[in-house]
């Protein structure tokens, strides 16, 4: 009977999952897929390790599914086509460990306390995030629960990398740049030493494109310093969220717009972006496509962006030996790839167009100064690992 | 009879004045001081040209000094000690041109209506900056005046330098990158051909650190990018200002510390910063003297904050030849360069101590790849001259 480790990425209105078998200590991924539209329009679909699906179920439009009755409904489908397994842990993606939660932790009522209590740090994600530990602890008391943390990858930056210019009155509260993307970040730090041995050794800027964005500037496996900060909104342009703004700008918009907290927090999380320079779309697809020159504008605008920001990381590792792309822009936009190397060729990238266009892992030449890959980020096997890890250091934990 | 242009900088509280001979069409100062603490407790002093103090006057504490009784004063003052005189044009530094503003401009009431209605973008300075202008064309309504916008400099920018990452329905409004200091940066500009022929041609980082801050990326004397955006609170920590600040935090300061936008402006203005961060002072030289490791904390994360920015201005330079230290700080803390200059090293700047010692101008060594300068700051002597350029083609004007 093989041991299964279940992962969970609860949002506001979805849950995704994925499992993976317990093969000798390696993890391999024998089903993922998703719950979408809980609140609006439920819509449930799974796929095996090949991409091919094995469920899918519509609950009708205006349905209303809670995220208990979603994971009852994924636990009845995985045991309907679990024979042979058995579930050992489940992990899962929490945004916001805070200063405190440094690495990954088995749950338990203390524990979700605590992580709790970092709810307003990221009122939007947390919540959703901790919700499915409880439901899952209700039904399965016994069942290890491992909660890792977007953050924590990021626990390694220096003092000076993590602070404002805030008084202590604000930053008591815990008011500092935690960064995120930290799971995807410490995946790709673990996949570098045998892809690119060189830059795993030195200072590489990892860029996460995908809906959310950011940069992390890693030397030597360990985050230096990374462009999101205290929320998920800061520093790069994003799908719909405005990254980098003055704050002299939110001011403005109560003083002079008449908008409210609740205004302006939309605004910036759901209007702004790739979607809010363009007016047309918050999908690079789309707009890569378009001839609009609103859209060329915004792609302008989210590669210079990047590049500034590279500039900024490269000031924090003191020097630049890789540029990595990954998340889904990152490993999939080939033409984004091309126009931040062709903004970054003065640092020494030169970019190997062919292999850019076959998807690399490396798509620079061998005589740039600077080298550049593509990497497919895979956050859940961290998760996977993780869990897995704390689970069979708790059973030899026990048994020593 | 010489021929006299007079360079007026008010704010709140205060007007500083400086007042230049035309000789030959060259500038040579005679007279600078200001009136300070208008409504708490006025205090009048002027100096020659050397320093000396030509004069002060005190009205005591709790008396209130409208700006128009300080510029009867000054007005006075000026006549007493101008005989052989004759005062041609006023010069004004006003904080903010808005998009339609570029250049220096002579003034009469439609442009000063064009600038009040820019109030909302400087609510803090530009009601202060035109007040002098109006009570001046009171007195003398023939005298031409000219303004001098702290943001013409940069109008040279790239649209994607400028963008903020928001929709139309906030940019509309005049929401963008601005950035100040620009008439500092303008006197640099003009200075560096003589003082550093190669950095006037390529890639130079200004840093004007005085109480405000910020950085200015020029390539062959035009502005690229700068820190500051759409207010003075943004880029480089400062005195008593943040700089950089994820939005994020605004949105936590409203619904989970229950401030108020007044609460959020005055701290972000006024009580961060070095102040914030030291709870010591917001006074360099008071930092750089104290052993308590909050100062040190301070002015370690002030240089960490310039090297970041130091790397995403190279970035929008696509290179860096020169760095250029300028305003209070810039100017008079070998420290502080030094400390900037050594985070700075891998760039290729290699410091010159003993040259950074005494002052420069160039403070760096001949075989580093970036050269390092001091270059004084000159507004004043730069908005005299935009002054007498603005007169003397009215002149020209007129008699052709």
């Amino acid at each position: 009977m093989a041991d299964v480790i279940l992962v969970l990425n609860a949002g506001s209105s979805s849950i995704k999952f994925s499992a993976f078998d317990v093969k000798g200590g390696e993890l391999e991924l024998v089903t993922r897929g998703q719950v979408e539209g809980l609140f609006s329009s439920p819509h449930f679909v799974a796929f095996d390790a090949k991409g091919e699906k094995t469920g899918e179920h519509k609950w009708g439009d205006g349905e209303r599914l809670e995220h208990a009755d979603a994971i009852a409904y994924l636990g009845a489908f995985l045991r309907g086509h679990g024979a042979g397994h058995r579930l050992i842990g489940v992990g899962h993606r929490v945004v916001h460990g805070g200063a405190q939660f440094t690495k990954p932790v088995l749950t338990n009522p203390e524990v979700l306390d605590e992580l709790d209590k970092l709810t307003p740090l990221a009122p939007l994600h947390q919540p959703h995030n901790l919700k499915p530990i409880r439901i899952v602890a209700e039904r399965n008391p016994d069942l290890p629960q491992v909660a890792c943390f977007d953050t924590a990858f990021h626990a390694t930056q220096a003092p000076l990398a993590q602070a404002f210019a805030l008084p202590e009155s604000i930053t008591k509260n815990g008011v500092r740049r935690y960064g995120f993307h930290g799971l995807s970040y410490e995946y790709i730090a673990s996949a570098l030493p045998d892809i690119a041995p060189d830059a795993a050794r030195g200072r590489t800027v990892v860029a996460h494109l995908g809906n959310g964005a950011s940069l992390c500037a890693i030397h030597a496996g360990k985050s230096v310093a990374s462009t999101m900060g205290f929320t998920a909104v800061d520093g790069l342009m994003m799908g719909t969220r405005c990254g980098n703004l003055d704050p002299g700008v939110i001011l403005y918009m109560l003083d002079e717009l008449g908008m409210n907290a609740r205004e302006i927090e939309d605004l910036l999380y759901r209007s702004s972006g790739l979607l809010g320079v363009s007016g047309i779309s918050g999908d690079m697809r789309a707009l890569l496509a378009s001839d609009d020159e609103r859209a060329r504008f915004a792609t302008d605008l989210y590669v210079y962006r990047i590049a500034r920001e590279i500039g900024s990381m490269s000031a924090a590792l003191q020097g630049l030996d890789a540029i990595v792309f990954t998340a889904g822009i990152g490993e999939h936009s080939k033409e984004i790839r091309q126009r931040v190397c062709e903004q970054a060729a003065w640092w020494g990238i030169e970019l190997d167009r062919k292999a850019n266009e076959s998807g690399g892992p490396r798509i620079s030449t061998g005589s740039g100064k600077v080298s550049a890959w593509v990497i497919p980020t895979n956050e859940e096997l961290m998760i996977a690992r993780h869990t897995f890890a704390l689970i069979d250091g708790k059973r030899e934990g026990a048994s020593t």
